[in-house]
């Protein structure tokens, strides 16, 4: 029965039966986290043959023959260049690989635009008030980037297909001083939603105001699929060639990273972009770092090879997660299916369940749940400054806890949504 | 006999020698480098056991339990910021432990005090022109940092005891857009030249017309002694005591890494600097990363272990290093000293040989050595913008090519210095 349609003294009786079952939790002294994408050890003991792999001196030659132990090599090795295309979905020779951290790759690229704006663009400091469109819910780090410059992050809804383009397309063609848009277009964080054909052929195709308008196209989870079979993985139509066909070839940016592939604090970055802009970031960046961690993307690039590589090692990492999301699944389903009001996402791949609770009540089970000793990601963190307009907004990230505790965790969360609703219910009434 | 001392048909007969020699050079068809400051392989080799040291998983967990494979650590691991902090003559909590290259950190410190000020102050992105001191010679790639920026280098000479303090006094009180100076403290790029504890002492005690001055504090060549004995090293007093004394306790960063300790390419970079200012580093910093390689600091920190390993570690690249600058030394006193108006450091660490070759002939000396064959960094680039007024000093870096090339190498410049001297001598009567 929906909570919706009980009356009062139901709601009252079901509320202390909640609260004695909240009760028995507490008792337990739980220590559970569901709160950030982290890989659990047994994920990262998958890339173990990586971090072992060099025996000797003469290891260190890359086929270029560079000895990547000294300094160079501003954009990478070409076997780490070809390795990041493949999860970049682009041609080696426009992919610059980083250090450790595709989110520095993105913050620099924003602070680049900032100080010196893009291909002869006035720099973005200049302007009184930059805007950037947000599509919600969305990741919480992207928004801090634009936040921390000053921008206005502007939400926009995210659709079963990606963003809502006419909202996208109405933005942006209103003001030059919007200058760009976060995506996270495969397995999105939360929503595990993957972009349409539509939706990219339509932000390729953009009437910006702004010349200078960016897609930063963080394609966090590529190749980061729960199944194996072809037809149950989601399939992204690659930005670069829409650009390309709307006439603006510099206006996209994509990231990758290898932090959930290999190993999350010791993977390598890399970006893509057009000719130019890939010219402009590399003179750019020669001033700040005679080049990334070769020894790390030779090691990188001998353990996964290929695309072929990166399949086989992210099946091995699906198999460790698939389980955890299909709990997800089944519990919130059990638990929750017949309440009403609550609403969930159900991704093929991604690291994350986006958790809709009845409106008001996200951060109260956040607190609850807390209480009883499991971490959730803060409610409203999906949100630019942290505001979810309508309090209802849950990340669930099911990959660190072993499943045995992530059982456990979506029980106590079960218990803090239903206890939640309720007290919302009678204290409307 | 000093040239200058020469009559024209002394002269004459001695450069047609000297083009004789140089066509012998030429013929000889060399490629060798004395351009950039790598380390040889031979160098490299010592750091064998770091990047071969983690045999199994079981290895990748930090002394205070974090598995170092996953998200995570903004600052560092404990025992890396410990490792660090020997470098930075710092206290392990006031390191901040980066990616592999401090000229990044060096970088993004500019670039956050242009985007945002300090503590406070407004971004100095608001100012029309910022100036900067820059001690001469120098290290090319600081001057371009500041350059990219827009801001104005401000050369300053370097006496055998640091920059001229006179001056820097001087220019840091006539102007409040004077916002830094570059040092590089202990055998400095390129002179070799440690500041004296009266140097230190006086930078700590700078009377700024900038309140937000900052002393970027590089000490690439800390641990970087030639000689074992402790009474042929030099020594350096800490600018952090000298600034908080002085109740500026805000005003300097000090910066370090392990490129020339352990790996060019792949060591660990880091920062130290009061608590205030770190606190405010690691608040900037939370939105671009969630922290450095920690696998790598965990090689770093198991590798060279405290000060006393470092000290063996170095002592082992100071038996490969010393032959050959001592080679230069010889190959130059040999050489060009009898020539006159020809003068050069004898440093007793770092990695150059500052070279003062007689005014107007640096740019002709560098263009003969590529023409015979040698590579050597670019006349000029010790200079702010590459413009050495003097046309006369000439950066000589002796790491990376084996002995036998050097001694080569070293051939051809001394010759290359004569036919340029004798040319210029020639062509002024």
């Amino acid at each position: 029965m929906a909570y919706i349609d009980m009356s009062v003294p139901e709601l009252t009786e079901l509320k202390v039966q909640l609260e004695d079952e909240f009760a028995q939790f507490k008792l337990r002294d739980l220590k559970l986290n569901m709160a950030r994408g982290k890989p659990s050890s047994e994920q990262l003991d998958l890339s173990e043959g990586m971090l072992t792999l060099f025996r000797s001196s003469s290891d260190f030659i890359s086929e270029e023959g560079t000895d990547c132990r000294n300094y160079g090599g501003l954009e990478g090795i070409i076997e780490a260049r070809r390795l990041m295309a493949v999860l970049l979905d682009d041609e080696p020779e426009n992919v610059i690989v980083g250090g450790n951290s595709s989110l520095t790759l993105m913050y620099n690229a924003v602070a680049r635009l900032y100080d010196f704006g893009a291909r002869g663009s006035k720099p973005w400091y200049k302007y009184d008030d930059i805007k950037w469109i947000c599509p919600v819910p969305g990741y919480d780090r992207h928004f801090a980037i634009t936040k921390s410059f000053g921008f206005t992050n502007i939400p926009v809804p995210m659709n079963e297909d990606g963003p809502d383009m006419d909202e996208v397309e109405h933005i942006a063609a209103s003001d030059s001083r919007v200058k760009g848009i976060w995506c996270v277009p495969k397995y999105s964080n939360p929503g595990g939603v993957t972009y349409s054909d539509e939706v990219v052929h339509r932000l390729g195709h953009l009437r910006c105001a702004a010349h200078d308008f960016r897609i930063f196209w963080d394609n966090a989870y590529a190749v980061h699929h729960l199944y194996d079979e072809p037809e149950n993985q989601d399939h992204l139509l690659d930005i670069a060639g829409e650009c390309k066909a709307s006439g603006n070839p510099n206006r996209y940016i994509k990231f990758a990273s290898t932090s959930k592939v290999t190993v999350a604090g010791a993977g390598i970055a890399a970006m893509a972009s057009s000719p130019d802009n890939v010219a402009e970031f590399k003179e750019r960046m020669s001033i700040a770092t005679i080049g990334g961690d070769k020894i790390n993307q030779l090691r990188h690039a001998r353990f996964l090879k290929d695309a072929e590589g990166i399949a086989e090692h992210m099946s091995k990492h699906a198999e460790v997660l698939r389980p955890k999301f299909e709990l997800v699944e089944q519990k919130l389903s059990e638990n929750l299916g017949e309440l009403g009001a609550c609403s969930w996402s159900k991704p093929r791949g991604g690291y994350f369940v986006s958790f809709d609770a009845p409106y008001g009540t996200a951060k109260r089970i956040v607190q609850l749940a807390k209480q009883a000793g499991v971490v959730l990601t803060s409610a409203g963190s999906t949100w630019p400054d942290g505001e979810d307009p309508r309090d209802s907004n849950i990340r669930i990230a099911p990959s660190l806890p072993p499943i045995e505790e992530l059982d456990e965790a979506l029980d106590v969360f079960c218990c803090c949504v239903k206890l939640a609703y309720v007290e919302s219910l009678l204290c409307g009434m």
